[in-house]
Order: structure tokens, then C-alpha cells, then sequence
């Protein structure tokens, strides 16, 4: 039931079910189908449960596909240093339509397209919302965390943060840009490369990685990619990636990654959350360069050599997902076709196996639920 | 014979072999007192020795003091992974008297008064170089430690690198600020800290907090002051700092620090060595904030839960002394008597005694050496 | 019946009236005084008129003073390119009490303190809004321009945008903050000058001008301050300028401030309309330097040399007010007591005169209304 | 005689007399040919001339191609506020193969390939130097204006300034880059527009505005061209321009830019020197945009109007050519094949046609001087 895009009908093929046709109208039923659970580590449940009903500062999606993230995996576990809400609705890349809003809200229509994402609201008064840096607030509210997510039919978001998806986008495509895009996109605009400067994706060939390699290419940057295994390399070709190295075949990666970029990259995205790897990069980052930090293991540490790390002046940046800016720019470089996104789309009901999978590491690329089924 | 600022005469008051005369020519003798070592941890010598002759683009300098930096000691020890030159003459905090200068030097006039810092020499043609990060340059040569420095009477420095110092300057006081208080101020710049905005300095009360304390408050920052024991607290304060935490006194300093700056300060310049602090600086500085490396402890690392570090955005960045716009700013600040420079005069025969201190970690202040004895 | 800073308590004191003794809950009247006009040009008047309503985004705030802006005097003629609502209650320097909020909100409680500034609300949802650029929102409405101010009792104020006010801080004496300080930090922030760089403020001695001259010394600036007249200088370097130029007195303007700073300031705030003064920056300012445009002449240009802006290489910036940071940091330079504010207060029933002496070029210092009589 | 580079063989072919062959060591004439004036106006001779002698910093380069720039003009006329040398060669966008070197370069060996440029030398010691601003430096000595140029076969070149070239390059399509190319692709760096966003390059199908397309495509932008004239959209879509208005077809350009850019474009990048076109690029600008000037027309201005300057918080900013970094990463993009340089190659002894075809406006593309014959 798996299926890739590259096997896909080009996008501007309207296809049954995908590109929804919009109405300026919907009827809301009571109830709907959703996964949702009620203990960390309890039961997945997919079945009937409320639609909720948004105040006077949501809207309400009709989600009519949602990505599935890492992190949905440890909300349902629990083991980040934040406690979730229980019981719990999950997913934060949740795109569909508007088909209800509160009374306050003036920038989204019914009708419109909208996209649930990790940071469902936050207080818009503080000092890091007063300059886009929502995700540091103090109250931030976070979808499929602390907010029922994008795993059900219907969710609310604040109106304010909620993603506006332009007409006619493909829904399953642009479910993982909302967080999985987005992530990597801000974290490019952190490590500070300018166009011409080189960027190491560390995990270039994964899910997020594929994603980065993308943006890092449209953004004008020249992109080494590090991953190990069969047919990593093609892919990562294929993306528009420079440079591959292997690290199941290369001895020297430190120096292997400073010959290949003459010296070292500008830049290092660590989508890899291997602490040995991330350590790496801080040794043959580019003097006056950036390691970034994106990826959110538990009980894991970055560790830099200090004399080094001065004498070389270089910086290690945490990014967290993005902004609304970040948001619509990176959908608007997926709209312009600079990036696509590669999922595999399976029912909602089948949802409890991807936790499943991704407890086992084995996910490849990235899986979108249909909401229908 | 040691002496304090708090005792001296007012800068203005010409004093007798502190503020030199300016002459249009000078004879140079062949020889010269210094201090040199002829193997890692070997003797030091105080005694006769060449003065060396300028190249073209070379300045040759009358040394009349020079500040003891802790990186002399590193030099001597041969500890950190860069191998001196041998055998050496120390030093790169020295100031005084341009007295010849290769054909090529347009910059500088003979009886100008001059600085020997850090960087002695880069090649201004690498792309470090060409963006001002000198300090960079795979081809650096550094002042007492792969050039002979300033703990000699005669120093040879290039022209485009040595620090022009403005006449009347005190060369004993500002002899410090040509290595140390470059390297806070860059530092304070490096912390991106805006004026209005918290800047935490771990060290403050030593030789380098001292001079951090006071270029922050002169570039409109709130100082938060870290140190511990007898004293520490009047010294910081009197400099112009506005919170002091004591480390021995105080149990949680994470939580002390971030309530006395309503959320953790927005930088944190880490002046003092020791891993524990500067891994708990991590931990308190504010969202969005960063973390400046500045010392350089041989064998050390710091270490940051990636988590945090994520979901906080914040940022550690390494900060290796400053280029020459940095010198001349610090300088500036100097001149402009917005920075005492806080030190001790003794005879350059005594250095051995300042390095046996050192060593003992018995350090109070900065001592600078006077050539003339 | 005017009254001046220099002649005031500390503001340590608690004046009857002035510092307001806060309450839980407050009786709202239905009518209340206020200064309204009906045309662009028509009479000012003063009399009684419907306490507005809060929406559930907005509180509504029991104005106590509120400064006189330049602004209310082109709003009233309507002489710039931008409509007003008619009947307008002028003002945006309102500083009061909330004692009423809609349900929406959550960032004020009743008693708190707040201020109504010029951008009143914003969409929140544009790619200026994301940014920080509220100014630049399309949809901005404007206090005392789109939206009734704070001539009036009772004025109503997106929370969101409202400013929050410190406990216990001098109601009369933060008002012309609100607007004119926050204008003129804004445009030294904008200005890109660093501490212990130069900034020259043309018009420094006026009310804008003034407050600009404690801003950038606060921030680590050296400033030259240029205006014409009696006691210009005096009242300027009591305000910590350092160089001043008086225009009615020198012939080579160009000349002058250049040397004064060796080689021009690093940045120019033109706080003065004049366009001959604004052009005349475009020539003393430092290569690289910035040229930042604040005030808002109508149908007036700025004119610059392509020849000397291209080979200087130059930049001429526009700053709009501040947004929701700016403001805050504004007010929390002025409560640390690094700026004064140097008003004088009259009856709102006064108004109508201090417009007149607006018109007339009369002004001096700043008017701040008491709208309790 | 002219060539266009479209009808050319691929760059990898090496064509006899275009690729130079590197040898260890050169024969070094006394005598050379060059186009050389006495006066401004006066006569241009093709003529024999004296080969100079490089001093102990300089490079002499065998010059092997050279580019024809409008300043070459400025510069026999004498039409700019800055005095030229006399006698003079012209010519600052030389390439050829470096044949001797003083002693102290270090950075270049016998053989490698460099070209003359714009700035040939600077003090490297003031506060411009320091930081990368050379061409502000009060003593730039420029190439064909301060300084005998490229329009010779064997010109020096401060070794520092002097631009590498890589082997096996083209060296006359990389001529024009030398200025034209990193002119172009400076002014896009100073305009701050980031990947994603739009920039319009008013003159977009001439010669500088053809390059300017190439890099800002290359740098991640969107592109809108503005031009007029049979064959221009064709022209500028070939080079990866996305959308072209025709300003001899458009009634309302502010219009018709703002809507085809859903806002303004987020900057501009003047290459045309019309003041009238450079007046409309600051009203069809996007709010918080960015309209850099980089022509250099003697005795023109520019105008903007200061309440929309302030209320859309625009900047103006001059970009004078580049420094090394921005020579090195220009001829880098030129070098990956990302940029191709559209020359018409003719003899050194036609120049003097070329002066007259720039006189009279009538120049097309870049011409390129081949100084064998």
C-alpha cells in the first residue's frame, strides 16, 4: 500500500481526493476518527472521538493528511524533559481545509488551505514572540504535544500561526514541508552559508536530510552530503548534492570532508542525531564556521574541544523548527517545485505501525496518513 | 616593588621614563637585554642578546613594557597542540618606541609609539585574512611563541599588524589591553549583546574580568558578575558591574543567575577556565542567547544537552583575540579612559618569578615587566 | 502653569496623582472628556464624549497623561498622503491604567500599568507582522489617526500592541517615551553605529533631539550634537553630548563635523525635517557609514550624489517608530534612569494652544496633557 | 572581428592562445605595446611603450586579455571628481599570466594566472583595510585611472590585491568578471535580498545587468528584469531571468513591478544610471527593501521621497565594486560555470573604436581587448 512520488502523476494533475476542491460551506459532523492515546506508552488508539470546537482565535482543519515526525515517537513515550498532555491526539504536520473559525479570526476564509504545525500558538506578548521567536515562548502551545495534533479528521489551530497553503498545493506532499521542510530550512538559514559556500548534511540520505540537501541546493549552496549504505549516494545525487562521503567506507572523515570543500565546509547541519557524528563536525567545520543542531535526541550532549573550537572560532547554533516567515518560505520554495517531498501514504488506521517502525529505526523516507481511511 | 593603579598618579601627569619622549632618531645598540628559554620548560634566561633587524615591511620597536599573559606560560610549557619556535623569547603584550623600520613600512614613523600583540604577522591574502580574521590565517605568526616577543628590549613586528598607540599614551598601562583587553572586547563583541542587555562574565574578578566588566559597561551592557572569595564582589562592583554571584556562597547557580536577570543573561563571556562553569553557563544563559569561548584551557571540552541546546536556540561561539580594527577600538576605549587597566610593575629580570606564580596559580592581576631593569 | 524636569521631586517620590495607586477592580463611567475634531482643520473640541468599549483582544486603559506629538498636528490638517478617521480623538503617547480588558486577553491584568502607542494593532498574520515590522503591516491602525488615542480619558488599545509600563513608574514622564523614545532608539538601533563609534544627531538640542542625545550615550555612543541658538550647547552636553556643532555659527558644516570626528560619524540620526540639513548629512557621513531618515516632513525629498554614496559607499535609512521590542527596551532604558524626559504638563483642556504653538513653529520641549483637567 | 561567446567552443577545450600554457619562467621585454593618452580628451596611441618594474610587493602580469569598462571612459575624459595620473593606460579588467614578482609576494608564484583590477593597491592599515572595506581606503591606487592599467601587455599589480585566477581558465571571458562580474555580484550581496526573495535589476539586459541576472539566479533569487527594446525579455530569460517588464511597453512601472513581485521586489539592483529610473526604483521597492546604486554617472542624484522613505523603512545603499573576497567568490561562480561572461573580442589596436562606439551610446555586450595584436 506504500507508494513513492517517484512513481507519482505530475503535481498539476488534479487528482481524486488530493487536490481538494474548495467550498465555501462545510457541514461539521460531532464526531470523527482520530489516534489518540492515554498513557505514555499506552495503547494507540484509532478510533471515534469529538470534533473539537474552536475559540474565538482558532480555526478548524479539516486535516486531510498529516505527516508523521520523530517526534511523535517520543511525545507517545514521554521521554523528553516536557510532560505531554494525556490523553493525547499526536501529529504536527497536518495539512487540509478550513471549514470553520472563530469570530476574531481575520486572516484565513473558509475554504482556505491550512497547515497544522509543531507550534499550534503561543503568547504573541513576549520578548522572544515580539521578534519571530515563537518557538521560545514561555506558553508555547505545541501541536500533537501539549494541543491535540493531526492524527484525527478534524484539529483546531490558532489562527495566527496556523501555515496558509496556497491554492491547489498537492495536501499529502506538503504535509511533512510543515515541520520536517521547515526544520531544515531554518536550520540552513542559522548555520549563516551564503550562496557559493559549502553546507555538510550530516544524514544527508534520510528523510530530513533529503529535504535539506533540496533547500541547500535552491538556496545556491554547494552541498556535501555524509551518510553510509547502499544507494545513499545515488539519492543523494540525484537531490542535487555535490560531494558524498560514506562514512561506512571512509577512514579519515575529517579529513576526507576538508579536501573535498578545501578546507572544510562553512557549515554543518547535523540532521543525524549521532553524538559521535555530531562531535565530528565541530572538528572539520571550516574555521569561522557553524555546526547546527537540529535533531532532538534524549539525554544526549554536543562536546567541542575548546582550545580548538577557539583558535578556529567557530560556532555550534541550535535551530528549532521555524518561524512563520521560515514557514512560508519554505512552502513557497515547495510550491516553486525546488523541493519535493518523497512520502509513502498509508491509512490513519495504520498509524500504529509506523510508532512501530520507528521504535525499530527502520523507517525510510517519510510516511503521510490519509485521514479518509 | 609591586605597584596598583589605586595608587598612581593621575594619567595626565607626565612621569619620568613612563610617558616617553618623542625623539626623530634613535641609536640602536647591537645587543640587548631579554629573557629567553632554549627548550620547553627549560631555564629561563635573563641576559644579553641580539637585537634583531627589521625586514621591509617590519617595524622595529623599543620595547618599554610589556604585560605576563597566561599564554606565555602555555609557550614555555609547550602544552597546547602548536609547536613554539626554540629557542624563544616570550611576550606579546609590548609597548613602546617605533626606532627603525623596513623601506616598505608607510604607516608608521620612527618616534611613533607602537604595540607588539599576538599576531605578529599573517599573509593577508588567504581568505581569512581578507575579511579580517587575521587570527585565522593557517600562516599566523605569533608574537613569544613562533616569533620572539616582547620580553626583550627590541621587538620586530609587521608593520600592517602592529598596533599603533596614540602619544602621551601611559605604555605600561595600556600594554595589557594590546593582548587582554583586545580579547575581551572582542569577545563582547562576539556575544552579539546589545546595550540594555545582560552580559554574564564567568571570571570576573581576575585580570580579564576585570577588563570584560568594564568594556561592557562602557559598551552600554548590565554586567553580571561570577567569582568567588574575599573581595571579589567591592573590586566588580567599583569597575561599574551591577549584580555580583559568588560561587562559593551561592548552591543553585543556575536558577541565582537567571532570577537576578529575569530569565538568564543574554550572554555570557567565559573568562574563566574551568569545564563545570563553562558547561553551566550553557544551562543559564537565556533563550536565543550565546555563550563566548574565550580562554584556552590545553586538553579541555566544552559540553552542551543537546536538547536544550536546541529548543533554547542558543549559541556557543569561540572568540580568538581580535583583528586590528578590534585592537584599535579596544585601544580607543583605553584612551578615552573608560578602561583602567589594573597592573603590577616589576623588572624584566624578575619574570622568572612571575611564571613560577603562574604556575602556582597564584596570579592576582596583571603584571607587565619593565625592560629597563 | 508649565512645568519642567529640572525643577521636579526624584522620581523615587510618590506624587499625589502622579504615581497611581493600583486596584483590582475600577468604576467605568459612560462619558468622559476628551479633545475630538470632526474635519481636517476644524475646531478642536474639548468636551464630553462616550467611553469607548473594549473588543476581546483589546484593554481599555484609564489615560492619565499623554504626550503631544508633532504627528497629531499633520494628523488634524491631514496634510500627509494617508487618511484619517473622522471624528478623531488625536494622540499616541497615552500612559495610564487598565482597568478593563476583553476576553481574550492575557498578557494584562487589571491595575496594570500600559501605554497607547502610535501603532494601536496590526494583522499579526502579514511577512511584515512575522518579522517584527508591525509598522509596515498594511493593515496597521493607528492610535489618534486611524483609531481614537489618547486625547481622552479612556482609550482602548490592542493588548497585544498596548505597552506595558513598569510598576510604580511616572506616568507623565513615560509618556513622550511611548512615542518619541521609542522613535529615536529605533533610529539609533537602525543606524547600525557601535559603541564607541560617533553619531551625529541633527537636531539635538530639540525634543526628539534630546532624548536621542541620553539614548546614544546610554548605548556606548560618542555624539556630536548639531543645532542652532541660545543655550543649544549647554542643554546638550548636560545630556552627555560630547561635540557640538551650532549651525548658525560655522561655514563649512561638512568640514566641521568631519574633523570633529575624524573622518565623519559613523551615523547620522536626522531628528531635524530640514531637507537642506538632511541632504548636507548625506555629505559629512563616514564612508560605510548610515544616514538614518526619522521624521516625516510632507512632500519633502532626500537627494544624495550617486557618485559619492556609491564610492563612500553609503546607505540612507528609513525608521518608522518601533515595534513591540523596541518599545520595551525603550522604557526600560528610561526606568533604569539612564534617560529623562523633559516635559511639561498642561490641562487636556490646553490642548487646543499647544497645537497652535505647533503650527507656529513654537514649540520647545515637550507638552504632556494631565486628562484630569 | 566581433565574436559573440554563444557560437564559441565549451570552456573544457583549450584553445591555442586562450588556455596559456604555464612555464616556470618568462623573457621579459623592455619594451611593450599599450594604448596610452597624454591628456584628458586627448589622443589614444597604440604604441610602443616602456614594460614596467614591479617594486618588492607588486606582480608583473603578461596581460593577455583585457575587459573594456564605461569607466575607461570617465577616466580619458576626466568627467569624475577625482584626478587621473597623466600620461595614462588604461584598463582594470586585465587577465593574464604572472611573469616576475618582487621579493616579498609570497602568494604568487611565476606561472600562475591573475588579473589586474579596480583597486591595485590600498594602505591595508586604515579602519576601511582592516575590515575589508579597501576600495574606501583615502589611498586606493586604482588600475587604469591612479595607476598604468590593463590596456598594455604587461601591467603590475599589488600582489595582495592582485586577483587569482585558477589554471586552465579562460582568461578572456574571466575578464570581464574582474569588474563587471564583481560589481554586479557585490551590489547583490549589499542589497541583503536573501534566497527566495525577489530582486530587480533595472538595466537587466546590458552588460553589467546580463552578469548581474547569471549571479543573482545562481544565488538563489528570483529575478525581474527591467529594459527596453527588441530581443531583451529573450535575452534575459535565457540568462534564468523569471520575469520582464518592458519599460518601453509599461504605463505604470511602480505598478506593474509590485504586483508581478506580489509586494515590490525585496530589492534592486540599479545598473542603469538614468536618475529617473533610479528615482521610481525607491517607490516600487518592497517595504523594508533595499535599492542599491552601483553606476557611477557624474553629476547625477538620487531622489526619494522621505515620508514613504520612512513609513516603508527603506535603505539606499552605494556598492563600490568589491574587495578580494567578494573577486575571489565572484570568479568562483564564474569558474563553476554558473555565470558566463558574453564578450566580443577585438585587438588592442582597435580599441580606440570602442571609446568612441561608449561615447556614443552605442555599445552592446562587453568588449574584451586581445593585446597580441
Amino acid at each position: 500500500m506504500l507508494r513513492t512520488t517517484s512513481t507519482r502523476l505530475p503535481r498539476s494533475v488534479s487528482l481524486f481526493g488530493r487536490l481538494t476542491r474548495l467550498n465555501s460551506s462545510f457541514t461539521i459532523p460531532a464526531t470523527q476518527k482520530g489516534v489518540i492515546f492515554y498513557e505514555n506508552g499506552g495503547e494507540l488508539h484509532y478510533k471515534d472521538i469529538a470534533v473539537p470546537k474552536p475559540k474565538p482565535n482558532e480555526i478548524l482543519i479539516n486535516i486531510k493528511y498529516s505527516g508523521v515526525c520523530h517526534t511523535d515517537l517520543h511525545a507517545w513515550k514521554g521521554d523528553w524533559p516536557l510532560p505531554v498532555k494525556l490523553p493525547l491526539v499526536g501529529g504536527h504536520e497536518g495539512a487540509g481545509v478550513v471549514v470553520a473559525k472563530g469570530k476574531d479570526v481575520t486572516n484565513f476564509e473558509i475554504g482556505d488551505l491550512a497547515g497544522v504545525k509543531w507550534l499550534n500558538s503561543s503568547c504573541m506578548a513576549c520578548e522572544y514572540c515580539e521578534l519571530g521567536h515563537e518557538s521560545n515562548c514561555a506558553k508555547a502551545d505545541l501541536s500533537g504535544y501539549t494541543h491535540d495534533g493531526s492524527f484525527q479528521q478534524y484539529a483546531t489551530a490558532d489562527a495566527i500561526q496556523a501555515a496558509p497553503i496556497p491554492k491547489d498545493t498537492d495536501l499529502a506532499e506538503v504535509a511533512p514541508i510543515l515541520c520536517a521542510g521547515v526544520t531544515v530550512y531554518k536550520a540552513l538559514k542559522t548555520s549563516g552559508a551564503k550562496p557559493g559556500q559549502w553546507v555538510a548534511i550530516s544524514g544527508a540520505a534520510g528523510g530530513l536530510g533529503s529535504l535539506a540537501v533540496q533547500y541547500a541546493t535552491a538556496m545556491g549552496l554547494r552541498v556535501l552530503g555524509i551518510d553510509g549504505g547502499e544507494g545513499k549516494e545515488e539519492l543523494f545525487k540525484s537531490l542535487g548534492g555535490e560531494v558524498f562521503v560514506d562514512f561506512t567506507k571512509t577512514k579519515d572523515m575529517v579529513s576526507a570532508i576538508q579536501e573535498a570543500t578545501n578546507g572544510g565546509p562553512h557549515a554543518v547541519v547535523n540532521v543525524s542525531v549521532s553524538e559521535a557524528a555530531i562531535q565530528q563536525s565541530t572538528e572539520y567545520v571550516r574555521p569561522t564556521g557553524t555546526v547546527v543542531l537540529v535533531g532532538l535526541p534524549a539525554h544526549a550532549y554536543v562536546k567541542s574541544e575548546i582550545f580548538s573550537h577557539v583558535v578556529k572560532s567557530i560556532s555550534i547554533k541550535g535551530s528549532y523548527v521555524g518561524n512563520r516567515a521560515d514557514t512560508r518560505e519554505a512552502i513557497d520554495f515547495f510550491s516553486r517545485n525546488l523541493v519535493k517531498s518523497p512520502i509513502k501514504i498509508i491509512g490513519l488506521s495504520e498509524l500504529p505501525k509506523v510508532y512501530e517502525l520507528m521504535e525499530e529505526g527502520k523507517i525510510l523516507g517519510r510516511y503521510v496518513v490519509d485521514t479518509s481511511r
